[in-house]
């Protein structure tokens, strides 16, 4: 195990009732004002925002609100939230829907604070010193962001889709109750079964060192999305389902499977947000046609690893038969396995590597992740 | 799965030469002057109580000190030492040494916030309100304390062994670094492994329902603490399975293995009190004498989950080849498994069993836990 430090300290709030709280538990952090984020006005007629807005009065804390945060958030929602929020001079922030509506809020808190632009965070060219209080209902359970510091958001004049992260915007408080996930659809449901399986592997198999106790708990978190995702697709009610489900995306990105390892990276992610900054995927179906692809490139460099994966995860004898198995069951759950899935011919293998390239500076893979590598990966998922 | 606040705060630096930092972490904080507290004077003979007050030296922070803290820690010492941190106006506590060094800081370091007699705290008399920050560097991997907010602490003239638990003694630091835990003692290594895998079953068998995904975090912390175990006996100095045997005691007892669950309980910590509480013996040690008659007893009433345990840990098929595989590897690695061992004649039983008809109540169990129920756990323990 290499040298770590970690911290995490959200506050979980998980289960049925728990969002008619959330006035409560902001008004204990004195907050007086919040911006409430949110996406579509789903949560509006289902009855989520009115809950939101009860408790909010009942606890004293006014708000303004700002809807239409998309899927692959973007910078101009993000700039325009900044600027209600300075001019309504709110002194927290809560976001009521999916990780889209999370992160936004994350970027939204720290740049209210901020005289910069606050893209600056996302190239490196300022990190934040201050940001106003965040909170949290998580409709969907997929990023793991209820439960870290970290934010993507896509420029879409650059064609960037960037992260940053700072302690500042770990949220006091994130609201997880697997009741409200119910209603999202089928596809979003094994778009996010993707997301938390990539949130897994990219450092179960980039680590350079694996300790054992580690693995297991990746494991754990992989298996148990598998099963609960099958169990979904069958029984949307299924609550004991939707709660494994969710608390696994949380532990799957909350810094807990990435302790005493070092080296690893995310090349999933850094070839995938080429794609949806591109094309505007899903996230999560974008990972399942570039994880298959990726894992038979990058297998011969750790064949154990992956012999380990098919025999842990799928009960497999052999690395390509673990791919194939995980391959299968994305086939299975029905999120794509293909470039050709989402319409487009190969040229767009050339238009993805350029952005690539990019992100892949960013994303410091530079060195590995060549235009030939990046090219053969491509291919492999077309 | 049940509903469930969770909430940690402690800032983990694990891993080699972390100690030479402490009087950053410390500073960081604005504290100016600690109460250092220790147990034997091995930390002055081996070189740690140097790096620390170096450190602290260097960062600006002065102390005051207070070694003598000795296992299974005592109400009086904790008087002393608040008394010390008052008259000495330290604004912090940090407590160099194993479970019992820290729990006792955790006591003083609410105590010393506190006009009444601590002892309140621990039977339900008061709660804190207030506490000096802690830090810590922990030399023995066993309690999990470093990352729990929960103390134990023994009142010698009342024979209590009790505990109290508030968010505002989470240590703000802990220090982990495994090569700080080589030279413990083969006793206290095999005493450590029992109090960690008790830390780990008392859940695992007792709560009203199991989260799939908890009850596999729990067996990767179990398979993890026997498997390094086995190497540390043979080779103390392998760091790797030093760290994962840390890693795991920390993470049987920060929460994150008692999440979703209800209507659990510690019944073996609550009958090994009372032993230690009379005779002092070890606490892993009383562990592994209670934890086989405990399950021998408390099997019918799950034996699913009992079977599971044998399957899961050891390999076995039934409910009782895995409670003896595990009495069986408790004496393959030295630790004890009968009160005989202990020196204790039969009449102990009738003496624990009144204490612990005491402590059945304090915690919760004296429905359950009736004098022939005890009388029955302790015969099997003999």
């Amino acid at each position: 195990m290499q040298n770590f430090s970690f911290y995490n300290p959200v506050q979980i709030e998980f289960g049925k009732d728990k969002e008619n709280h959330i006035g409560e538990y902001i008004a204990k952090f004195g907050v007086k004002k919040v911006l409430l984020m949110y996406g579509s006005e789903r949560i509006k007629k289902d009855g989520l925002f009115d809950k939101v807005v009860a408790s909010l009065a009942k606890n004293g804390v006014e708000f303004v609100q700002c809807g239409g945060v998309v899927s692959n958030p973007v910078l101009s929602k993000v700039y325009e939230a900044i600027n209600l929020a300075k001019s309504s001079n709110v002194d927290g922030v809560l976001a009521v829907g999916g990780g889209s509506v999370l992160d936004s809020s994350k970027t939204i808190a720290a740049g209210a604070r901020y005289d910069g632009d606050v893209w600056d965070f996302f190239i490196g060219k300022a990190s934040p010193k201050d940001a106003l209080p965040l909170f949290d209902i998580i409709t969907l359970a997929a990023t793991g962001s209820e439960m870290n510091d970290g934010a993507v958001v896509t420029n879409e004049q650059t064609k960037q889709k960037y992260a940053f992260s700072s302690p500042l915007v770990f949220p006091k408080v994130s609201v997880i109750n697997p009741e409200l996930m119910k209603s999202i659809s089928k596809d979003y449901l094994v778009y996010s079964a993707s997301d938390i399986i990539a949130h897994s592997i990219e450092g179960y198999f980039t680590a350079s060192s694996h300790p054992e106790l580690i693995s297991k708990y990746i494991e754990a978190n992989i298996t148990t999305i598998i099963k609960t995702t099958e169990i979904l697709l069958k029984n949307p009610d299924d609550y004991e389902a939707r709660a494994e489900f969710a608390w696994a995306a949380t532990n799957a990105l909350n810094g807990t499977t990435y302790v005493g390892v070092e080296n690893f990276s995310y090349p999933n992610h850094m070839i995938e947000h080429s794609i949806s900054a591109l094309y505007n995927v899903a996230h999560g179906a974008g990972l399942s046609v570039v994880m298959p692809a990726w894992m038979q490139w990058y297998k011969s460099k750790n064949e154990a690893r992956f012999s380990r994966f098919a025999k842990e995860i799928f009960g497999k004898n052999s690395a390509d038969e673990g791919i194939k198995a995980l391959k299968d069951w994305f086939e299975k759950i029905g999120t794509p396995t293909k470039l050709r899935d989402f319409n487009l011919n190969k040229s767009s293998i050339d238009e993805i590597t350029k952005v690539a390239l990019e992100h892949a500076k960013a994303f410091g893979l530079a060195d590995i992740y060549t235009k030939e590598v990046l090219e053969e990966i491509l291919n492999l998922a077309y």
